[in-house]
């Protein structure tokens, strides 16, 4: 647990700005995984804001993650808002045209790492709730963890186990991701498709190409197995959700000798399967697929994710909504993309994705226009009233 | 052109004695490519035995290669033996029993790196020939290279086409390879299969494995090309031969990163074929299928060698004839196996292949037994009676 302690002359910045909430987490550097001080910063502008918050550190030594659960009210309705304050490395700082920490303001668009994915999203969120004010209907809660780029082994997982011990589980779920492509208004995720990595080593017996009956070619053997396994498509999409898709990523022999059939070979591939599959179905049909063609074989499998879906309901309908009276935009529900820790919330309740313009995340001079940060604390504003109403 | 002297107290072995011929070739050691002492050596013997010997170097510099052809009598019928002086590295000479260039004689068995491939087989061709003498029918020659082992460009196949020029192409042709695998009169090889080594290349779009359709994973498309290449036995086998072989040795692609598909995968592939086959048919085949699966693909073939046979005529009755005569076996025919430098000498006049026994071949402490190296002079002398008479 970790406390911080502003000095007499420091002075929290107006709740409700977006822009100066922004700035404030941008210049607390935060790699993965978060230390703490990011949060800190955060959490004394939610007490102040009349959330009760409750500093949660999960993990030992190297893997200690810093988290947070913070709430406003104890009745329902129940709408939480998840993020992480945790950055991806700036990478190489000379290429910054602004100084990846400085949060320079220029032409309307704000920089740093972080100005979207996602301390923006989390100051747009912190903004609406200190514009619904404190006393309303229902609660507000902010899900905080430290480590969402990296691992992720100890952070909105273990916070989610320890919400539901002690009866926080909201209603719904906003995670504060970039889900826009271009625009704000473009794109809701209401669900991701999830991930799957399999490493397959195939043992053969070495021998002279001159004699293949006398030795048993992996690479033979992988073929037929990768064949199989590619054939055909996993599934055609469903209601929601794009094909499943299984992308063979490498194969490795590293045999230089032309006349020589290897001892060994191996491969990985990975799959992004929608609802209509599970990880552990999947991997039993690859391990089926590989010991069919190469008894001598062994698949390492790890699914990072299940798919997960929230059917439009009441609350996805008034977010909807909220976008639509904010920006004119009529958003697209999507499934497509990567991960988010959007798959572990799903577990507890319906949950969905939208944030700001996502095409600088990850990437050198990251940034955000100043007005998207009004513009999506006036859409979560509005989205609260009318779901807390 | 490389020419030796004796000195006045150095002499030559009996020319009937193919052990004593055997040990004095392996105690010149000539590691391919050989640089001339072995053959010098080798011709001084011929000369004195009346054979008149052409010193024929092809290729310059480091390619340099030393071979010969000598001949004695200048009617038909023309009987060619073909062998090669250079032999493998002896590796580690500490792990031999018998030091590779001592020839040391032990329990009745020669030791020393070419006892068996093939400086035993020459002199066992040599002490027939000796046996022979001057002045009989028709005409013996010896094409000897020093370059079989290593990349054979300017071995064998210069040798023969200055043959041609010269009007020394022989009606028959035996190379002194050791086909036998336990016992003198096992095996004759009457063909071979040829040989092709394919590098294919695929290049693709890199992308992230969340967005497949705007990457194009080359990975999948080698599948689909190695998956059609090996789809079917390429034959049957035919008359003379086991079925030709397609061995793909390697797939390598090196990519460790499990979410990004990459933008290049290559393999490598070996072809062993038969006399259904032309090294030129199976190039355009592999290239129309890697441009029907894989457009942006490059394949480097590389064909070592054509298949080649020679069915059984007068010359190769009359070998297996001397081998029943002197052993009591009945040899098979057969045209498994690797390659050797009768693939050339088979585009000019029937060839077989018949010497001494190949277990021990490139192996540390390569030998052969005293009694085969009389037992393969033997043959080679009943067999020279009776084609040349």
């Amino acid at each position: 647990m970790t406390r911080f302690s502003f000095g007499e002359e420091a002075s929290l910045p107006d709740t409700t700005d977006p822009v100066a909430l922004t700035q404030m987490l941008i210049r607390e550097p935060s790699v993965s995984p978060d230390t703490g001080a990011a949060q800190a910063l955060l959490a004394a502008v939610l007490e102040q804001m009349g959330f009760k918050v409750w500093h949660l550190a999960f993990g030992e030594g190297k893997e200690k993650t810093f988290n947070f659960f913070a709430r406003r009210g104890d009745k329902g309705p129940h709408i939480c808002f998840a993020g992480h304050t945790d950055v991806v490395p700036p990478g190489k700082e000379e290429l910054w045209t602004h100084p990846p920490y400085a949060a320079h303001i220029a032409d309307g668009v704000l920089y740093g790492r972080g100005a979207c994915d996602m301390k923006g999203g989390i100051a747009a969120f912190v903004a609406a709730a200190a514009r619904m004010g404190e006393g309303g209907p229902g609660s507000v809660s902010l899900l905080i963890t430290g480590d969402e780029e990296g691992r992720a082994t100890y952070g909105t997982q273990k916070v989610l186990e320890w919400m539901a011990q002690e009866g926080h589980i909201p209603d719904y779920c906003v995670v504060g991701e970039p889900t826009n492509p271009l625009a704000i208004g473009d794109m809701i995720k209401n669900g991701r498709r999830g991930s799957l990595n399999a490493h397959i080593v195939v043992e053969g017996v070495q021998g002279h190409v001159a004699y293949p009956h006398r030795a048993d070619n992996p690479v033979h053997r992988l073929l037929a197995l990768l064949g199989e396994l590619t054939a055909r498509p996993l599934d055609e999409g469903s209601e929601w959700f794009e094909a499943s898709s299984l992308q063979v990523t490498s194969m490795d022999v590293g045999n230089t000798a032309t006349n020589v059939i290897p001892a060994k070979a191996e491969a990985r591939l990975n799959i992004r399967f929608n609802n209509l599959h599970t990880g552990a179905e999947l991997a039993r049909w690859i391990t089926t697929v590989c010991q069919k063609h190469a008894p001598q074989s062994h698949a390492d499998i790890h699914i990072s994710g299940e798919s997960f879906l929230t059917p439009p309901g009441a609350e996805t309908r008034a977010l909807i909504s909220a976008i639509r009276q904010v920006t004119g935009r009529d958003p697209k529900q999507d499934t497509g993309g990567g991960t988010s820790d959007a798959r572990f919330i799903a577990r507890y309740c319906p949950a969905v994705e939208f944030g700001l313009v996502g095409a600088s995340i990850h990437q050198v001079d990251e940034h955000t226009s100043v007005q998207d940060l009004e513009t999506l604390t006036q859409i979560y504003h509005i989205f609260l009233k009318e779901v807390l109403a």
